[in-house]
């Protein structure tokens, strides 16, 4: 059975909100998703099976959220060839020191594609998966550039209204 | 003037002995990639030049590597659609937290895939790379499936190798 | 067109309440300011085009306000001559450990005036500000020496108060 | 086959120096061990499939030796209902944080029992598994307190040197 | 007089919501288990008196619980051959650093058992606890197989809800 | 009697090596200067006799280089209304992380602009003095922007001499 | 003007909730103290002042509580013989981390008897100064056994009612 | 027996070398005292009799000196009611914060006077004993003050050596 290019894996589905903005943003991009709640501790076997088949289902990019002792993107990582994004969850140990280690720091031979351990992580691994189909699809690369556009207008039109402010005060 | 797929910027030329597994690795993958000398405070102009045109040119992935306040990654990121990775060179402070964080912490918006801030950090940015050319590259995904091969039968061959070892104390 | 001998660039509009006790103070010394909302990420070119010709254009000293991989400061420092404040806004990572490294830990040769990565950063950033101003202007320093009169004695009228509180009890 | 007690597995041979200690310490205790290199992310499956057979091989603990995102323990816990030992194999990070919290921070239902990251972590996970064993194993305990006595008694020929020493000085 | 095998020692009766899930766990297991609030530093006779008679009375496992300079496992563990695990209680300097620290890096010749310093660590000390009971009673290891499983169901009853989530969206 | 615009105190002739480079840079810029060893801790009289008269002796900017608990930027703020820069030295500590925090999280009403706490804290230290004299010299504002041009040549020619390597490789 | 043996100074009277507890605490042990509001950097030269005649006046021990660049208790012990206390006050930057290192990491010769960076700060500051003074007052040392006596039944009460509840579940 | 006034604990003859000039310095300042070596954890009994009798024996401030989980201060802090400073001895982990932590951060009603965990820790203990000491016995507040003397007199010889070293270049 066929799959989306981009695959989320959640190690919780308390991780959801998390990615709620990644979701979305994708969903602006025209870009097909799939969501799974599997965890590399609890189910390590569903993990393998779902990652080991991935690439030849269809799958472009896979994306692995967890926190704390955040194995799962490594994992995942271990058992495809496609990239793999991690996306630290942030927690309240100095904010997500702890999920940012684990997520990062892997081993020669293994990365894990590392996006921020903050609320804007899962915005930027949606967008990083992005930018990996757009090496490829010309189609995705122009809405990338018209989302940095309106990024772009976005700040600018905050700058005005700021810099109004201020003459007016 | 056309570019290699890969693109790898130092932010100095002291940082060139921390990717030299990477480019091996490239190498040893096939695939064509160019190393420049460029920071992103002491050659702003010209950082933004390359990048800027890197698509055009035939770059499919970025590479930025920098240590303590490293926005290299991020300027980068800022100014093109494609792929960027960050290598956060390991300093004296804290081994490298200063580098990763400036690196990875990257607001919503503009990713930096972040590698390891340890001395693997250049070895696995070459294989992301290589795994983000894979997408759409059949040759280079199986050039990664021969050198996970590769690792994993390392691996077994130190493990027969203690075993042995151990079997005869 | 001139411009303020103080300009705040910020980040985000988000970190504006991070800063309205630094405006206050900077209006109390009575030093002209003007506040821009721009992202060394979202809007580089813009930033880069404001700072390029802040000198010429009257300014003094910039200070830079960001979060996270805060890249802002150093990214105006990179373009001026001027000297550059770093305010690293709080964030819920370690409190805004990743604000702080990112703004202070510059390479050789470009320096940023990092101030408190807590609630002050704001206000010492317009005190230094109004610092830098004072070396040639000594109605500044004047207005500054009153300020620091008007610290201690509210230091003191506070200390009568408790010690009384307590001869009370 | 019949595999000992004890049975440790480690990331890379490049760990077996931080070890030696604890095997010492095992021989001490006639407990009879098996030495393994294994990774997580290098060979996943090896990995799952000694842990899966594990406990009907005879297999009491298993110890997991790994450095940086060490994911080792936390996978093999995941695979077997052994008490799994962790042992977080100083870094050059902060001298092994990365380490450390990708060992212990594990999410709840599989816990992994982490021991010092530190040159005492291999002799500690060795004593740890001794004190596991000696649970159901009284010659195992009485092994325990001799070595303990032992220790004891290093200690306080210590204070009498070192109280002689400074009696004499 | 008899003690049952796992015995739960906390430095302050405020940390008892933290090992609630695993007191519940320990129920669901079948296993009984004793609560004691005795402080390293506040009683330290009383720990050492109950402690070192612990193993002649039938405990198994003890665990301690503490916070901040979190003494009370170590103290424990000089005292006993038994295993002892560490339950860092999460604090607000940075999460628990300090609580997951003061357990976890012991010296060489006691161990400590260190389980998560978050809000799974209750839970884990339990599971630890019925795993080292599980190496030499059968029960238990059969009620942790079902109890994974039970996890695993878990996990996947809630991937197939987000499944169908977003494949109604 | 008079003093140079630039005056460095250093907690301890032992931070000399870290300033080295910073004095090489306040030479070449032609700015003149001083440098004196005194404590705030060991001597603070000293330190306060010096600095209350500074500004009136013709001292424009002062640079307290101190490690460990770095109390002597904050201490000089405090009796000055000059521009006050804090060199944090590295130490043994997470590689200065103590001297960091001392030196940058002043309170409210006195700030430090605290520079890189790395090797090249001294350089910038001085190349941020030059950036605040600058304001009102604009003899000094042309040779700092010469200073740019030749760090950007000076990358510059790395990067012809890499790329040329690479090339020829 | 005589002065109470145990003298706190507090760089900002917002601290004072910070040492409620310990207040109570000397005022249960019948020492009688002082509190005063001064700043290291608002009021340095009151701060001088007072420190200087402290012992004269009858003070025999000071303690100085601050948070952030916590340089307080530093400078106090710069100006006297007297023992002197340092309470680091919680902050947000990791709960404290920057008063911690602030008031501990002394340079040699000018010692501050650092205390916990919590919310017990201030309680064992009060208790510390009671130990201090009862070196040579057996009268205060034997309220601090009576003291001790209270703690342990305080815990042992506690425990007897924890034990009585699950016994009775 | 009778003890001299100030009584070291180590936890192991490794750590002799950090207190050396701690014991140079009390011997400076004609203050006897006895080093022994005691570990918290491998000989609690020997520790708590030392300790449960040192006031009695003359004993007026103990130390205690330790690394890692580093209990042994804390330990003795709650058998005694004598003032305990507490030496973090530097370690491979972030240069000692497992110390640090371990030391300082103590729960209500138990401090410890934690002194700098670097290499100034030994010296500051003798110093801060000394201090105690002091507050009943003027002729050491009297070799007290002499050594501020001399620290300051050393403090501005070398400040005239390098202020003669620049104005000779």
């Amino acid at each position: 059975m066929t799959l989306p290019p981009v695959l989320w894996l959640l190690g919780s589905d308390s991780d959801l909100p998390h990615i709620e903005s990644g979701l979305a943003q994708l969903k602006d991009l025209q870009i097909p998703f799939d969501v799974r709640i599997l965890s590399a501790h609890r189910t390590p076997e569903q993990v393998g099976e779902l990652t080991s088949h991935a690439r030849e289902r269809g799958v472009k990019v896979m994306i692995g959220v967890a926190g704390g002792a955040a194995h799962l993107a490594g994992v995942i990582a271990s058992k495809t060839t496609l990239p793999v994004i991690g996306v630290p969850v942030p927690t309240d140990f100095a904010g997500g020191l702890d999920s940012l280690l684990s997520t990062v720091q892997m081993p020669g031979g293994i990365p894990v594609a590392t996006v921020s351990a903050n609320k804007a992580g899962g915005k930027n691994a949606a967008l990083l998966a992005a930018r990996i189909l757009a090496v490829a699809d010309e189609a995705v690369a122009q809405r990338l550039l018209a989302h940095r556009k309106q990024m772009e207008a976005g700040v600018l039109s905050k700058d005005a209204a700021v810099s109004k402010r201020f003459a007016d005060a």
